[in-house]
This record gives structure tokens, C-alpha cells and sequence, in this order.
């Protein structure tokens, strides 16, 4: 295991001597975390990369080196740097698990620790969560296009850096991938690995038809056949079918098929189906690969493209069009005698955040089982199904809609990961969460899932929340200004 | 240092056993790394991440632990594991080095090795290549926009994963920029880091004014304050301005100014460069951050907005709107008793690739010192000054150009970085990188250089390269067909 203890800006050492210095580092203090919009102009976000937070929690040391490094900067005293040494978190956590939908604005993971503590284990923690969660959010769009079909994912080679493959992969399976071509993911993560060949394999034999049956003869469980390196039509699925042909006289076929990697992906994979079936090779899957993401995908399927295996890479491992999600990290409130609440104004509206402790509750229509909005609310609010629920609606405060008692279930989102810096939290294991991901999706009418011009769903904040927002938006400023 | 061996795809582990298998693993062969596209619309690419290939390749080596894991997938017979613990790389690459200035086409990389060594590294070599040549190049897209001014690289937080944090803030010092907020980054390359103060901060005291004055006091030499918390003209301005004349009174005014992070930044930046101004204040920088790229930086620019440092984050550290550079890897030679050129055709006519073992020259103008062109031949041409130089467009070869002898200088770009598996160049540190791609950013016209609709850089092939590659185009495919 990697130190990434020292993966954090350099702002939060500089704030964090100056409260220590100040007398105010051990100050107890709430971060929520959050993002504004959703990938890819969509109508969700899927959670992922809490395992990599919690690891990485549990692992925060600074080294002698570390030390020695920040020594070297010149900005550090040395009572700062042997408090660094001792340096652990402490405090509580708790988030929404891996896999669930969520939706701009709740805070999907709540700190609530020593003010530096807190400070500490943003940039990091910002970061696993921001990648893995836009890129399970990805995945889950090409799965939305690609239906049933079988996804891989073969971004590594694209990919910007190891950990964006790696962590991509994992966070991909979240999204509803079912394999990879990443090796080291496999071992790491425990994702099924698949690969068939490329055009060096082709070009490596005196001509295809050979190449095909060396492959063929060596694995002949998974005779996947790449047939774009010369000629698709002309070469390429003949001389498959040859292979084939051999196999089956041989009583070897299995599981065989071909790969397109090039050219017009509907007309080559219509052509080749037409070509394989009238062989007798209806058993024959048609795999596809090319600069594929999910508006591709269901173009092709509109097309009625004879492709029932996708290899997805550099758009999904990547995001292309969408590559980060701006999650950030704001203080809520600090802990003294009292609970104070806090918040950011920004001269852009969009930026003021939601002040105090919260707690975000979720809504399901009690008939069909899906979201009808989520509330979030302060910490000390409960929202029962005994009584009718009044939703409202943030930013036009005059829309209210109920929903009679009977109607609905309610589910609170958040839930403890770490307490006193000790993990309290079973993680689940990849496949459970990925057929959790897969749950939650069916929560969502097909109306907030769709590729373009999703439904944007409701996200309310409770009364009580409201008034303390409007409330807090007017006393700070005054305060600014009134010194 | 991680192990990072196993960063493969699948199918270049099965095509090495086919290979093994069919006793071709030891057969010589050469693979080109190119690309097809320049990133961002632009004019060139900058290598970058040769550094990370030498790291890797020198490290290769299957742990007991990926075997285990590689025969648990049943797909690997004893005899290949055996031989894949003892698999290391053995055999010769040339690259273009670090920061240069690369175009479309072009050889950046070859390797010339046995078949089985020059498959296996293709993926993660490809990764690394990719991933940092595309921040670098971006990199050097927003220095082209800042002019001379101040850049941080501030991505650390939503970069995708943790090495695309700390290779792409290596990347971006290559492509031009001062510092980076990732204090690991700054430990592992020795990039300045640099900080300022989070809203957390003003949040944590009393009020902006009170949480200015603190910082000041800690940090005298680098009293940057982050005026946007609550009302930027209103507050933030005016509290900084109070704190710049109590340091001043005090005599411990040195670096100091004010950092802008929301709101209309070329309003923001006049408005307080005039109330800094006009309180005795022309030391203080202004420091702008907020989603800025290349496009955000010039645009404000041109409105003369008073920003002098610029903080760029998500859209540099991931490369928005073209998160990927498509660079692949070819193979281009067998080496048997002769050499037997050899080249992918394709569906698709921009996939076909150049066969041969080759080099690229660079033709400079004399005079200038500009590119001319890039010429790519086989290896056994030369290009001398001595005699006047044709030039030919590959796609439009009756475009034809002749340079009179005296008016260019010639250079090879591709040189020796391993040998029989030993490295053999000199890695410079990061800082000459960055010097050295400052200086071969000149050598292209600001034409080439421009965001937007950039000049197209002439790539030729040598006659007799274009003459093998039109021979085995229609040679390639006769053979496949008449089988």
C-alpha cells in the first residue's frame, strides 16, 4: 500500500498550523460534502469510492520523510511538524453507501471532527470520491444504452493514469460493467478479466486464416476472432467462419465469435451476422469496439446493429465530455457549547451552500417503489409516515405538493463509516454492490434516466432548514459589512 | 514503489502464451507508438511521461502473488507461468525525450524486441504516454493564454485518481506552469507548492476581517487572502485593505495580494485593482481561480481583467472537452534472416499505418529557427544538408516543395533509452524538461501555436517509405482474399 498520506494541498497544512497556533485546531467542526450538477447533463450520479476513502483514513501518517520534506519547505515550525507526527483522524463519518443514486446538493458523506482533522482529509477524500463516482455514474449510462448486452472495459491504455484505470475499473463495475480487460484491476478487485486478440496477433502468422486457427487450436473455450485487420467482409469473417467451420467438425466450438474494431459498426455487424447465420453460426457473438460511449451505443442499437458484446474504453475510463465531477467539501457548523451553523454566501448564488448538521431522507412512492424526492433536513428532524409529508420545493418556495400518510416509505441516507476514527462500516463486496447500484437504478422512473433532457428530481429542504438558511444569508452579510 | 507489472490487458497475456505456444514468442519485431489527432483541436502535442515508461519497464517482474492469481483464471498453463516468472524486458526502445514538440503520425516511440517483450509492455507504456503527454500539452495551451503570468496547477481534488494528480502536475510544470497545490507532488518531483487559504478559514473566526488578520500574522511572507467568502467588493476587498495597512504600519508588508474565486472575475479584478490602487496597494497581486482553461484565461485577457496569477484546476488536471490522446502502438517490422515490413489496412483509411523500420528528421528554417517540416523515413535513409530537400504531402503527393540547401538544418528526434534491456539515456531533472519545451515551443510559428484553428504542421514521408507503404497496401490485400 502506496503513503498518500502527504496527497492533500498545501493550504490545508498552512490553515491547519495557523488554528493550531491559534488554539483552534482541536475546535469540533461538520464538513458536508456535496456536487452541484450531475455528469454528463444527466438526471443522477451513482456513489462510488468510499472503500478507497476508508482505506485511506485508516492509513494517514506522516512519515520522517514527510516531515523532513515540509521541514524543507520553511513554512512549517517545528511544534507543528511533531503534532504532524502524531497526526491521526479521530472524528466521525458517515456517507451514503456505494451505489446508491444520488442527486446535486445532498450532502452525500458528513464529517464531523476536530477542525483540522477535517481539514485534512478534504483534498484526498474529494478527489477518490469525485472520479469514482463520475465514472460509476458513466457506466451506468453505456449500461442504460447498452441494455442487456455484456460490457467490458478496456480503457486502461487511455486511461489518465494507473489509479484512474484501476479505481475506473472497480467504479465501472459499480455502474453495471461486467468485465475488464485490466489485468492488475482483476487481481486487485476481484472483476472478472477478458480479452480476445489484437491486430499484432493477425499480423504475427503468414496470413489471417492462420492466425484465426493458431487461436482457435490454443483457446478454443473462447474463440473470439478479430476479423478488421485486413478486410471485415472481404477476409476477415470468411476466414472466421473457415475456423469455425473446422471447429465444429472438430466438436470443439464453444464459446466463439467475432470482433469488429473498425469501420461502419451497424452495416459490418448486420453484414456479418447475415453471413455467419446463412454458415450455421448462430451461436456466433458479435462483439464491438471503437471509440464507443453511450449515445453511440444506442444509436447503434437504433440502427438494429447485430452486436451483442460491447468493449468500452477511452470514454468511459475517461468521462469524454463530462471529466470530473465537482464535488466539494464546505463547513456546515462548529461545535462548542452550542451548535453554530455555517455557511459560504459567494457572490454566485449557486454557490451558497446549506448551513448545520443535516440528515437527508429519501422518499419512495409506496406503490411502485420509486423516488418521489429527497428531503434534506437538520440533524434533530424525523420524517415518519404516520403523518401526510408537505414537500417544497427550494427554489420556488410557493410550489408545495403532499403526499397523504399511506402514500410513501421513507429511508435516512446517511449512515456511519467511521466513529472516534475507527471504521464501523462492512464494506460490502464489489458484486453486492454492484447489484445494489442495480436496485437503486430501478428506483428511478425511466424519465430520470434517459440519455438527454433527464427529469431533475426534487430535492427539498425541510422547513426548519429553510428558515435557518434565509436567516443565516442575511445576518452574515450584515456582519461583514457592519465592522 | 507499487508494483505495477500486472497493468496489462488480458490479451496481451494470452496472445504471449499463443506466442509461446507456437514458438514465436522470441521472434524479433518492431512496434511504433504514434497518434492520429493533436488533443484540444490544436496545432502539436508535447511528450511527456517518459520518465514513468523507464520506471516501469525497469520494474518489471511477476510476483509469486500475480502468478497465483494468473493460474486461478485457468486460462495459463504451467510451462507460460514458468516462463513468465523469469519475463523481463530485454530488448531496445528510442523515444522522442520529453518535451518536445510532436505532431500527428510520427514515431514517437519505437521498440525493437522480441515479439512477446514488445506486446507485453504496450499497454501500460501507451497509459503513461498518453495520459501525461495530453496534461503537458494542455498545459502549454494555457501558458500560451497566460503570457507570462503566475500558473498553479490546483487539480489535485478532481483529478481521476491519484496518479493522474501527481503525473499531471509533473505534466503541467512540463507544459509550463510555476506550482502546484499537491503537496506530494511538489516531495516526489520537487515542483514549488504553493497555497493560499480555504472559505473554511474566513468560516473558522469570528468574521473575515478577524480570520485575515490571523493569517497575516502566521504568514507574513505570503499574505494571499481569499476575499470571496462573503461579499468580494463589499467585504472581502475592504477587510484585505484594512489588513495590507495594519502590515504595512507594522513593517512586514513583503508578498501579499488577494485571490478571487467565484463570481464576474474581470469586474471582480478591475473593480479591486482600483480600490487596491487607490489605497497605496500596487504591490498587491491578484490571484484568479474558478473552472478557468485556456479559452476562460485569454477571454479575460482581452477584457483586460487585472489577474496576474492564475490558479487552474479541473479543466487542466483532466484535460476537459479532450480527456484522452489516442496514441497507439503498431507493429511495423518482423526481423527474421531479412526484415518483413508489415502494416494494419483497416476498414477505416486513417487507421492504416506506416510499415518499415523508421526515424523522424525535423527540417528547421535556418534563418528562423522555425519547423519546416517533419519528415518520416526508413531507417536506413539519411537527410543531409548538403543537398537542396524535396518535400512531399503524403495525402496530397503531387504537392510537392523544395527546400534550397544552406536554408535548413536538419535533426534526428528519436534516441536510444534502452539497450538489450539496460537504460542508456540520461534522464534530466524536471526543471531542464520544462526549459527545454519552453525552447521548443519557439520553434514553432505562433501560427501552430494559436487555440483555435492552429496551422497544420507538414508531416512527409520519404519517397521510398511511401512507395512501401502503396506496394504493401495492395499486396496485404491480395493476400488475404486469394487464400
Amino acid at each position: 500500500m502506496r503513503n498518500t498520506t502527504m496527497l492533500t494541498d498545501l493550504y490545508q497544512l498552512t490553515m491547519m498550523q495557523g488554528l493550531y497556533l491559534a488554539g483552534k485546531d482541536s475546535q469540533e467542526a461538520v464538513f458536508d460534502r456535496f456536487y452541484r450538477t450531475n455528469p454528463c447533463n444527466g438526471g443522477y450520479s451513482i456513489v462510488a469510492g468510499l472503500e478507497h476513502v476508508i482505506e485511506y483514513i485508516k492509513n494517514i501518517k506522516f512519515t520522517n520523510d514527510d516531515i523532513e520534506y515540509l521541514r524543507g519547505l520553511t513554512i512549517f515550525g517545528e511544534e507543528f511538524l511533531d503534532y504532524l507526527k502524531k497526526f491521526r483522524f479521530t472524528g466521525d463519518i458517515w456517507a451514503i453507501p456505494e451505489g446508491t443514486v444520488v442527486f446535486p446538493g445532498e450532502p452525500l458523506l458528513r464529517v464531523h471532527a476536530k477542525k483540522n482533522e477535517a481539514l485534512f482529509i478534504e483534498t484526498a477524500l474529494s478527489m477518490f470520491l469525485n472520479h469514482e463516482s463520475l465514472i460509476a455514474t458513466k457506466a451506468s449510462r453505456v449500461r442504460w444504452a447498452a441494455k442487456d448486452d455484456f460490457l467490458m472495459e478496456f480503457g486502461l491504455r487511455r486511461a489518465q493514469g494507473t489509479d484512474a484505470a484501476l479505481y475506473g475499473a472497480r467504479a465501472a463495475v459499480i455502474g453495471g460493467f461486467n468485465a475488464t480487460s485490466d489485468v492488475l484491476a482483476g487481481k486487485l478487485f476481484g472483476i472478472p478479466v477478458v480479452g480476445t486478440m489484437a491486430h499484432s496477433w493477425v499480423m504475427s502468422f503468414d496470413n489471417e486464416l492462420a492466425a484465426f486457427r493458431e487461436y482457435a487450436k490454443r483457446y478454443p473455450d473462447n474463440a473470439l476472432l478479430l476479423v478488421d485487420t485486413y478486410d471485415t467482409i472481404g477476409s476477415g469473417v470468411p476466414n472466421a467462419i473457415k475456423v469455425f467451420t473446422e471447429m465444429k467438425a472438430a466438436g470443439v466450438l464453444k464459446r466463439y465469435g467475432i470482433r469488429l474494431d473498425s469501420g461502419d459498426l451497424a452495416y459490418l455487424s448486420k453484414a456479418a451476422r447475415t453471413m455467419l447465420d446463412e454458415a450455421g453460426f448462430i451461436g456466433a457473438t458479435i462483439t464491438a469496439s471503437n471509440d464507443l460511449d453511450e449515445h453511440l451505443i444506442a444509436d447503434l442499437k437504433l440502427q438494429e446493429a447485430k452486436i451483442s458484446s460491447w468493449g468500452v474504453g477511452t470514454k468511459l475510463i475517461t468521462s469524454e465530455g463530462c471529466s470530473a465531477l465537482g464535488g466539494v467539501y464546505k463547513m456546515a457548523a462548529e461545535i462548542g457549547t452550542e451548535t453554530i451553523p455555517k455557511m459560504k454566501i459567494s457572490n454566485n448564488v449557486e454557490k451558497i451552500t446549506n448551513p448545520g448538521i443535516k440528515k437527508v431522507f429519501r422518499i419512495y412512492d409506496k406503490k411502485s417503489g420509486k423516488i418521489r424526492a429527497d428531503i434534506i433536513t437538520l440533524a434533530d428532524e424525523e420524517i415518519g409516515t404516520t403523518d401526510d409529508l408537505a414537500l417544497m420545493d427550494p427554489t420556488h418556495s410557493w410550489k408545495r405538493m403532499t403526499l397523504p400518510r399511506g402514500s410513501f416509505t421513507v429511508q435516512e441516507l446517511l449512515v456511519p463509516i467511521f466513529r472516534n476514527g475507527e471504521c464501523v462500516y462492512n464494506q460490502p463486496d464489489l458484486l453486492a454492490i454492484q447489484q445494489y447500484a442495480k436496485e437503486q437504478l430501478l428506483t428511478l422512473w425511466d424519465e430520470y434516466r434517459r440519455l438527454v433532457n433527464p427529469h431533475v428530481m426534487k430535492i427539498d429542504l425541510s422547513d426548519k432548514l429553510y428558515d435557518l438558511k434565509k436567516e443565516l444569508i442575511f445576518c452574515t452579510a450584515q456582519k461583514q459589512t457592519s465592522l
